[in-house]
């Protein structure tokens, strides 16, 4: 038969949420009476604002008629309508992102996945630990070697890439405007890509952490920016992100030459996607209208009370984390210092909560825990009493 | 800077649809009041069937209440409630695929190119000629050698892949159940897999012509089968298309070990891809309704009537072609065996009729042009007057 690609061997097996589901699958059918408060895998519980969904039934209705009906898209980049709409957005925080630099996608996971695609296979990798796996796991398919660093290191590999997130998941600590600079003066530095995950952004409160890393200077040399609509405005489920890759960012071609690097994502995705489902990007470019703001920003506002639940709960208990003010995610050392799929079972287990054990994000997540914000309020509070119960 | 992956230096600089794309703009900026009639790119004109309009628009209410609301998908697979659907659909025509072998993908394009991902850097690669662009040119940027073959050749690699793709896009020709077993045959003694790409379906009228390679014998053990909705049932703005993989497919893997392709694929969909919208599944799953096959079929008889109208056009003038019998594509020697790009560009400047080179579909399509039958019949008319009269 064909040989498998080999690097395939080097991946963990099993990625991390599809573990989680096995073990919650088999708790379930040993106990299918436990009253199961799930706050792992950072999905949305909140329904679509109205005038998303509005949008989106609008479009269906549009693609049933001829005249107004759509096919292919012709650049598979996401209309103009979206991609306006996603620049005025940035806009609105102060960040300058023309609209022929934002590609519309299904989703952060499928770009952040698929980017490496257009850099060496030699290229040197720099993640910061703990991460969300699809950085590393992506790369590793690739059969490019990963170097972890430390979320403050502020070390860019030569030549190479580094993933950053901020609010970062799995932690919740979101960089300073200052902090997230010295990234972009070590990748300017050492010639290197940095490839921004924002997917959290619109829970950022604080307003010395910035919400695009185009706000930081000489970033458009250097920085690329994955965002998303899963967490923004509850769009898990509905699939639709963005990517921003401004024209200034190049790659080495042989002999001197450089090739922007737009152009090889364009032609990656010309030959591998075509485009988002037309009622999708109706739906998200109701998004950014002023209503889908204000309705989007009430959901964001419930997550957050959620996050102060859990946060005093915390405090009250002596638990040491970060997250939860600019992030929907709260990290927590484990109790006694468990080792974290072992905290994950006792509190399926004992509380039957389910969370997410830090080690699925890398090695200094050993030790680590994270919740989510997601749930409803009420579940959050039964939740934070169990939890008090068990410690 | 980082380098590219510099496989990419081996791709043509165009993407067939974008260089046609570029001249059409070309022309209409030059020709304003041109009357165009598109039968270029093969994208659907009719519009989404009101039943699937209506699960869409459904879903979408669902998504807007809190009780219905759905987040990610566990599996990222498809909901069992579209796959069981793919799976009845298959078995109305005499295919036994299990829904569990099932994978729901946002179109056939995303699966067709990310399925080599999974394949060795130098497993050999066979393709027809001429072929659908993409599976060339997601196989070089994988730095993989493509060797080119003849629809009826039936010779598969020596444990590699081959991309077979009936009925056929440009040419519309399809395999008989015996031709297609003589490929299935070779694969499995030459111990390759076959990526059998069934798209064109639903236009299959001769009873000889089977719709799925699972219907000859023993493919279980060697092929693979993506397919989508986009001409099916007008999907191409919508995009949902699926992918079935039997368990029994291996790969080797070091040390003379096996590994079903099926768990490769879910762990680099799994990394790097995370579900179709969830409306967009609803939408799909309408389709495979009774009253969704009736009132889908009726748009491909439009279609069918429109591919009459070119073949008896092309018995009139003499023109030699393939197709229209079982596809909604035509494809034809050019008049005095012209090149297929000024063959293009004669067409749209003297006929404003927008068809597709055959060059951009390989070697063997260098004096041939595609022609589509997805424009309405009034546009099919007029086209193929303004045909007879520059021939």
């Amino acid at each position: 038969m064909p040989k498998l690609n080999q690097n395939f061997l080097n991946l963990k097996q099993n990625y991390l949420f599809i573990e989680i589901s096995k073990r919650v699958n088999e708790f379930k059918q040993a106990n299918p009476d436990a009253d199961l408060i799930r706050m792992g895998i950072g999905d949305v519980t909140l329904p679509l604002s109205p005038s998303v969904v509005e949008a989106g039934k609008k479009a269906f209705d549009e693609m049933g008629v001829k005249e107004t009906f759509r096919g292919y898209e012709d650049s598979g980049r996401g209309y103009d309508f979206l991609r306006d709409a996603v620049s005025g957005y940035y806009k609105s925080f102060g960040a300058d992102v023309p609209a022929d630099e934002i590609f519309i996608s299904d989703g952060a996971k499928s770009d952040s996945g698929n980017i490496s695609d257009i850099f060496a296979s030699d290229c040197p990798v720099t993640v910061t630990d703990p991460a969300y796996p699809v950085y590393v796991d992506s790369n590793i398919m690739g059969g490019r070697k990963v170097t972890l660093t430390d979320f403050d290191s502020y070390d860019a590999p030569q030549n190479g890439i580094v993933y950053l997130c901020s609010p970062n998941n799995p932690t919740g600590e979101a960089y300073t405007l200052e902090q997230l600079q010295k990234w972009v003066d070590s990748a300017l530095k050492n010639n290197s890509v940095i490839i921004y995950d924002a997917a959290y952004e619109a829970f950022i409160t604080e307003s010395d952490k910035p919400r695009s890393i185009f706000l930081t200077a000489n970033s458009r040399k250097c920085a690329i920016e994955i965002c998303s609509l899963s967490k923004t405005a509850g769009f898990t489920g509905t699939r639709c992100g963005y990517t921003v890759i401004p024209k200034e960012v190049m790659l080495d071609a042989p002999d001197g030459l450089k090739t922007p690097l737009i152009n090889l994502w364009s032609r990656r995705q010309g030959s591998k996607f075509n485009g988002v489902s037309y009622p999708v990007q109706r739906a998200a470019e109701a998004v950014f209208t002023d209503e889908g703001q204000r309705q989007t920003r009430e959901a964001i506002r419930a997550y957050q009370e959620n996050a102060e639940i859990i946060m005093n709960t915390f405090r009250d208990c002596g638990v040491e984390f970060t997250g939860g003010v600019n992030s929907p995610y709260i990290w927590f050392v484990c109790p006694n210092n468990m080792n974290s799929w072992d905290f994950f079972d006792l509190l399926l287990t004992k509380a039957n909560v389910v969370g997410t054990p830090g080690e699925g994000f890398g090695k200094n997540g050993k030790n680590r825990f994270r919740l989510t914000s997601f749930n409803t309020k009420e579940n959050t509070l039964e939740a934070m009493k169990r939890f008090k119960n068990i410690l």
